[in-house]
Parts: C-alpha cells; sequence; structure tokens
C-alpha cells in the first residue's frame, strides 16, 4: 500500500480520542516506530503521546472551555484567559447573553480564516452587559518581574516573526524579552477577534478561525483569545465563499450557529471532555524532539528543526471517560 | 461593517482571475491602499501584482500544466519539469495512458494533504509505457557550475527548514549552496508523489497535494512536482476522511476523477489559460516587501519578515482571454 506522506502528528493538536488514538496509531502506515533490527526504535510524536503519563495531562478550565453548537456538530475551544483576560471575560459574557445564536459563519476563505458574526448589512444586536469596544491585547504587557515569572515553554528553534517561540499558559505564542511582552500565535485552529482598523473596534462579537498555513503576519496585531481543541474539520472543510475575502454571496451559504456555551454552564453529562498535554511536561519536550528528528522507516532525512506551528498540542479524552 | 482580519493577500498564489481581481480589490475592507492625507500611501501585495506589466508575467508551458477534472469542476496543476523531470515524464505517460481517469480522491486527512490513486485493497493498474518505479528526485542535485547557473530567486528571509530560500523554476524551494542541491518547498498546494518506505518505491501514480499548514518536514523526504495553481478549493473543502491517516473509511465517500489531461493535448478553447507572476520580476520582489512590511490603515505592527509559504505566487487570466 501506497500511502503517503505519513502524518501522525500533524492534525495541530487534534489528535484523534483515546480511544480512537491508539487504533489510529496501530493502523498507521508506515509503522513508524520499531523494527526488530533497531537497538532504540523511534517513537514518534503520536506514539510518546500516547504513552504519556497522567501527570503530562490537564483539565481546561471548564470556565475557559466554549462550545460552538451546529446543525454538523460541536467545535471545542479553549479560551486564553492568562493572555487575553479582558477580551475572555466579555465573550464570556456575550455568550451568556445568547449573543451568538442565531448568527452564521459568514466567511470561509481558502488557506486563511472562518469567521462568524453579525452579516454585512445587519445592524449588530444589543448587548446586555457585555461590551462593544475594549482596549487591544494584541500581546500581553508585563512589567519586568511579571515577565521571569510568567510561564512560558521555550522551543529552541529559530523563528522570523519572533525573537523567541514556545507555549504560554500551553499555548503557542511569541515572546519579546526586550520588550517584556508575549502574544499568542497564528497557527491552525487559533481563534482571534476580528476588528475594525481602530485597535478598540471591537470586542469580540465576530470571531475568527485560522484554517490555512499559519499567518503569522497576523500576530501582535489582532487579540487572540483561544484556540480550537476538537471539531477543527466542521470548519475547515465549509465551501469556501465566493465573495471579496471569502465572505459568502448569499445568506443561503451561511452556516447557522445554533448555539455556543461555556462548558461549565452545561451540564456535565453533556459536556466534551477533554485532556490538553502539558507543554512544560517531560513528555511533550520528548514528543517535540520526534517531530525535529523524525525516524522509522520512512523518513530519511530529519529536518533537525521544527516550526512553532507545525507542533501539535495533543488532546485527548481522558481515560476514564474513553472507557465508558 | 468588521470584516477582519485582512486577506488580501493570502490565498497562496490563487488569486482570483483578472477580471473578479480587480472588482474583489476595489471591494476589500479596508482599503489597504491610499488615505488622502498619506504621502505615499500603501500599495499591497494584491495591488502591486494587479498593476504588474505583461512582462512581469509567464505563461507556463502546456506541457507542463495538466488539469484534474471533477464533476465539482478542473483543478489547474502546473509540473516542475525542472526540478524533478523524471517523474514529470512519468506522470505525462501516466495521463496520457488514462491511467488516473475514474480513480478516486481517497485520502483528506484534516490540516495536511489529499491523495487520489488506487484504493487500498485494490490491485493497481497495469500500465502500457509509464513506469513503476523511479529513483528519487527529492532534491535536484546540480554540479557546481550548474547550480550557480540554476535559476533561484532568493528571498533574504531566515528560515528553520533549509539554508537558503526562495523561488526555482518559479516554485516555493529551498537551496543548500554547500550541497549544490536546490528543492521544492511543501508549501500549500504543493503537488508530491506519495511512496512506501523505499525511496524508489513509486512513480507518480499516488499524488497529493498539500492542503494544511506547510509540513516542511516533508522536504527532501518526497519528489514533489509542482504546484496547483486553481482550483485549491475544490480540494481543501473536501470532507475529511474519518479513517487513519484521513483516508475515507467507504467507497462511497470517494470523490471520483473524471479524468486527467495534459493542457497540451486538450483543445485550446478547452484549455484554462493562465499566466503565473514572474519571480524574478522587480514587480514581485516590490509585492514581496509589500507582505513583510504591510502598512495601509488596518496593520499596527509589520512584521519585517516574511515567510516562505506565506509569499503567493500570483496567478491571473491574460487580460485578453478577460476581456472575451
Amino acid at each position: 500500500m501506497i500511502a503517503f506522506p505519513v502524518g501522525y502528528a500533524l492534525s495541530a493538536g487534534l489528535l484523534l480520542a483515546a480511544s480512537g488514538f491508539a487504533s489510529a496509531t496501530a493502523q498507521m502506515p508506515p509503522p513508524a516506530a520499531s523494527s526488530a533490527t533497531s537497538a532504540k526504535p523511534f517513537q514518534s510524536y503520536s506514539e510518546i503521546v500516547a504513552a504519556a503519563p497522567a501527570a503530562a495531562w490537564r483539565t481546561p478550565d471548564p470556565k475557559n472551555l466554549i462550545y460552538l453548537e451546529m446543525a454538523s456538530g460541536r467545535v471545542v475551544i479553549e479560551l486564553a484567559a492568562n493572555i487575553a483576560p479582558n477580551h475572555v471575560a466579555n465573550i464570556r459574557a456575550l455568550i451568556r447573553e445568547q449573543y451568538f445564536d442565531g448568527l452564521p459563519i459568514k466567511r470561509s476563505q481558502d488557506n486563511y480564516v472562518v469567521q462568524w458574526g453579525t452579516p454585512d448589512g445587519q445592524q449588530p444586536r444589543a448587548k446586555i452587559a457585555a461590551k462593544s469596544n475594549l482596549q487591544p491585547e494584541f500581546v500581553r504587557k508585563l512589567s519586568g518581574v511579571e515577565f521571569s515569572g510568567f510561564a512560558f515553554d521555550r522551543l529552541p528553534d529559530i523563528d522570523g516573526y519572533a525573537p523567541q517561540v514556545g507555549f504560554a499558559s500551553g499555548f503557542h505564542a511569541g515572546r519579546d524579552p526586550k520588550a517584556s511582552e508575549v502574544w499568542l500565535a497564528h497557527c491552525y485552529g487559533a481563534v482571534g477577534v476580528g476588528r475594525g482598523n481602530a485597535v478598540d473596534s471591537a470586542a469580540g462579537e465576530e470571531l475568527y478561525v485560522v484554517t490555512g498555513h499559519a499567518p503569522r503576519h497576523l500576530d501582535k496585531n489582532v487579540t487572540l483569545v483561544g484556540r480550537v481543541l476538537q471539531g477543527m474539520p466542521l470548519l475547515s472543510s465549509l465551501p469556501r465563499g465566493t465573495g471579496p475575502l471569502g465572505f459568502y454571496d448569499k445568506p443561503s451559504q451561511f452556516t447557522p450557529i445554533k448555539s455556543i456555551r461555556v462548558a461549565a454552564d452545561v451540564a456535565p453529562p453533556e459536556r466534551t471532555d477533554l485532556e490538553v498535554i502539558r507543554t512544560d511536561s517531560p513528555t511533550f519536550q520528548h514528543a517535540v524532539e520526534a517531530l525535529r528528528n523524525r525516524g522509522g522507516d520512512w523518513f530519511k532525512v530529519p529536518a533537525g528543526y521544527v516550526e512553532l506551528c507545525n507542533v501539535p498540542i495533543a488532546v485527548r479524552v481522558p481515560p476514564v471517560k474513553a472507557m465508558k
């Protein structure tokens, strides 16, 4: 069977849930690990992560998890409350006002973003407590002391868009020690706040998700608020809009949002329980090294490098849940 | 209207055809160029390219253009005959044997690739003149003299995957002067040759197209043979396969290929006439600088850098054709 290129660790953090995950690994052509003749068989990212101890996983706070519900299913987003606290609080307020319910996904631009919110030409809905304008949180600016204490799991790999790259509070991020700034990076699945020309012209009523090659030039120009943990294909495979910038020409092309809810407000049986790999865990470091220098029977030339957005942050269904 | 992030130059080379292109630019929110107060208004990549002189465009050789025909439409691919001559010749031979006609797109892995060829478990079709095995063309290895004469339009921007990056024969590429090697890069829309573990285990019967964030770790491990010039959305928005590695579980999920044809073999009235921006043109260099340091009313912080796969190689319908 010719089934290449291999892609076991390439779904941008959207690994299959634990039960499916193991079987997918087992069936993967080519066997990425082990041959009888190899003294120290290569282990892939997926294999390392699949064997990670419980301590390598964290459970996102249900206050920071939101569910985007469509007819096709649920998209689970984790909000980065440590990076963009004011926007995250306002998005939570919007959700609790049911601001998004019934609004459409109105844009799908190939190799770029999907976006939802008020259709062009319509008045935005009235708000109750949520704000319409917020000061930007393009970067998290920290005092020197705060900066050195702010968790950042750095990658040694070079990057053209940021002096340093790695993971801030478990999200793909850039960092500038001279400016004492940390910011989220526009990797696949990143969720951002659409805005007009003024930096304070929005407050989360229009959200977009990166569905293409990382548009990192947007970093530090937009407030990013989180990333998709599960359900990317429901967004990434939407038909592309044929209007300018991928907006849909006709309302009939819209995908309606049934609702957006904060997981903490959803009855536990209806929640999607997920765990995220800790980017400060030795397991994760080990797994990233397996991306940098891929081995096994298929790869012939290891890159010796991994670019930030090519590092998936693995997600799984907790084993107890998976066994139910 | 809140219509962000802006994306005028972000469709990975797949700019709209000339007629639609101009109007799309005109309607783009926000106006990326000009304000009355600005002495030297910023021009975006799209605007620069739209105003490019005729000399900045090249017409691909119809022998190197192939049409992938599906019920949903036509995907146009340019083959990189200068980089992978043997594979390109063999793919042309396969096409002329109608090898691909009726085979399916059998894989769509989110944020990675689509792939077509013989479904798993079926015998590959018999071939007439086309070969089943070829020596790899992962890189184009050149003698020192050849290397210095091989057209390569270099970007000054750093890259973690290659000592140098730029454009070889007009395709996204990496280069290593020490090894006298040039190779195509796995950017969005790149077309590659699936293979088994052995480097000579295939010859173009299985082709894949990159539909996600550039998997550059595959560079130098696969023979890349070209890139999609038009029609990416027909591939990138296909439903994701739910089997391992994004293969479709059931034949009913396949998208049949009606045919693949070499443009030179198609009657001129049925051809898709396209021009590609010359990567050695001053216009292109100017346009790339506009990606590196984006201005206008929306961008607040220019990146001062552009990553190889974030540089679109613009495509247009020739103006005479567009006026028909």
